[in-house]
């Protein structure tokens, strides 16, 4: 008898008869003689509309009363996915943040996880009740108000459960039926993997990959939680994440991500002096926007030094906004920001014992026409901002390049 | 400086504009310089919506689990309308009922409030913060699952609220203007109370006047709480729910209400012997079927009785089962049901000091050819059941009769 996590999406608990069809899948795991949690997300569509309610309520809202509002959508899954399974003759019962309760820190709207009380939680599985949990949700250390996790959260609560209870699994059901190689609506060749390591899982949510929360693969990589993503709606296996030793056969390179959401900012002839870098991003922490990628280029003769770096693109008005009213003690030149441009990975472990996969892949993109404009490098991944226009062809290039394609 | 509670329905917080309405209201009683704690229903329809998924989940429901879902609603008001406040530079954070807490039975579904532990409200109000209690909700004795308090429970709410914070004043804001002597889409002649006794509203509202509910008048009498039923979007004064004696000019007859949710059961040539008429309404008790008139007829001659009784028409058909079922057992020759009926009362506690209220009401009705089916008579109330055809017909007879004509 094993303890298995199941996590369902919005899509996968769109209306009343999708709830139907998750409590049978339910069912089935509590018909083996496994005692089961369930996290679920709010319906589709319906955190979305409480979001809009927010927004139009106020344009700048306080924080805590966003977390009290747009936490009720995973209340009423919850409940429904109870009501449900009782009615198959299955005991449940809903479970609130702050019920359990799943302590997190004050950072309201993007609160982490502290500490799951799962005392009760667990006598209770044991006793063959189902858990049923509202995803996205906590309760800030003060124990009175309600704190989200973030967008995707949901993914991060079923880890951290699962973490909690020590489950053997934690199953994450979705509307895809695992984690590919590359976009299969992009990339025709691109194959489901049976296995991907934590760190590739990691760099792929970070680098675009929509299928699980970055945080979620985080907690799962600190905990040992074997992470199944599977699909809803039909039956196959999924994809595993695990770690590392688990994988006998390394691929080099496991995945060809990307992510639109980019937009460049260059920055030129700022005079080349020490603590230029931190006076240019310094008042962008400030302003709570991320750099992602960052070029600086030297030009000895002038001493003024070029700067080019990525942010998000819904950042970008904001991030320009900063830099010109610091034109001045910046003594910048000229700023240019440009959105038609995206982030294209390379993501594998075997990488680290492999050289010329950067290599590679400027061979490959160059081969195609396709020019880049900023590259950055980690242990396991290589990125390169490309234009916006040449994105499909990259990937499909790389996808090749790399053996990837399925045969 | 005093301290209100104000609440609003379900339609006064339909929209964000309603509810950037009520906030202006809000905002205007803060700037006089009063405390105030706000208690909100759910957006107009949102209840209604998540009653209507709970059942389609399942026909037979855990009322726990439909306390955790249709509690939603509320929350969402709560929020909205403080992140409003906050806009317009008015302080102001949500209340759910398990962060208050507001301590009910365990009666799901329907539960009644055994204590709000106000201290750190009352502290708040002190200190110039507008508290915006989630209405209808509550925390069991074991303080880990929500309860709701049956619909229209957002009034008790408020009146128990403001019991507890010692409250100068409850302002009941509906899409009325206040309590009207009868149903002036009815009655033409119908006029607003300025006042009205306590007595009298609980009359009012358990004879079919939907302004307020039942419960919450019977607490804002236990708790002596001055409570008004005003209009959310006319500025005028309404109607002021008050103790006896603070009415000086008692009205023989105050109002006539009616209810159309009557169903009339009889049951022929019951054999007359003692327990007879327990042996009927105890069966109907343990299925939670109310009975409301009671007639018993009595033939000497044949030693049978026939009995005469109402039920609301949700129970008619459930009513007629379970005496079906039991035919043998109670002997009687003959059941019929009819749907077609309506209650109409008139209330005034004046009635204690003036006869003949009765007599008036029976002539009112034979003068224009109204048949009475069934009487019943409180100290300050006389109910009959009529066919429903002749319902506007006896109002309005009956409102002149009582001389409760505006002029």
């Amino acid at each position: 008898m094993a303890c298995i996590v199941m996590k369902f999406g919005g899509t996968s608990v769109a209306d009343i008869e999708r709830i139907r069809h998750v409590a049978t899948r339910v069912k089935r795991e509590v018909d083996a003689g496994h005692s089961v949690a369930v996290v679920v997300s709010a319906m589709a569509g319906a955190t979305n509309q409480l979001v809009e309610n927010v927004r139009s309520a106020a344009r700048l809202y306080d924080l805590r009363e966003y977390d009290a509002i747009v936490s009720s959508g995973e209340n009423v899954t919850a409940g429904l996915l109870s009501v449900i399974l009782q009615d198959m003759g299955v005991a449940a019962r809903s479970w609130q943040g702050w019920q359990i309760p799943i302590v997190t820190d004050e950072a309201h709207g993007s609160a982490r996880i502290l500490e799951i009380r799962s005392e009760e939680l667990r006598h209770r599985l044991e006793n063959g009740e189902v858990a049923v949990v509202a995803g996205f949700q906590g309760l800030e250390p003060n124990r009175n108000r309600i704190t989200t996790l973030g967008r995707g959260g949901s993914d991060t609560s079923a880890v951290a459960l699962a973490a909690a209870l020590k489950a053997d699994r934690c199953d994450i059901y979705t509307d895809v039926d695992g984690v590919y190689t590359s976009d299969p609506r992009i990339v025709k060749g691109a194959r489901k993997l049976d296995r991907v390591t934590y760190e590739e899982m990691l760099e792929m949510a970070s680098q675009g990959a929509k299928v699980l929360q970055t945080r979620s693969v985080e907690m799962a990589m600190k905990h040992h939680v074997p992470v199944q993503v599977r699909s809803t709606f039909e039956e196959r296996p999924g994809t595993l994440v695990v770690d590392e030793e688990e994988i006998v056969e390394k691929a080099v390179v496991s995945g060809v991500t990307y992510s639109r959401d980019e937009a460049k900012i260059t920055l030129r002839n700022v005079p080349d002096r020490p603590g230029v870098a931190a006076s240019i991003f310094g008042p962008l922490a400030d302003s709570a926007i991320n750099v992602d990628m960052i070029v600086q280029n030297i030009s000895p003769d002038t001493k003024t030094t070029d700067m080019t770096f990525t942010v998000s693109r819904s950042d970008l008005d904001r991030a320009v906004g900063v830099l010109e009213s610091r034109r001045d003690e910046l003594g910048y030149a000229d700023l240019s920001a440009e959105e038609d441009v995206v982030k294209v990975s390379v993501i594998g472990v075997g990488m680290r014992s492999h050289a010329g996969v950067a290599q590679q892949m400027f061979q490959a993109l160059a081969s195609r026409g396709i020019n880049i404009q900023v590259i950055t490098t980690s242990e396991i991944k290589v990125s390169v901002l490309i234009e916006e226009a040449f994105l499909e062809l990259a990937l499909r290039s790389l996808h090749t390049a790399y053996g990837l394609d399925a045969t």
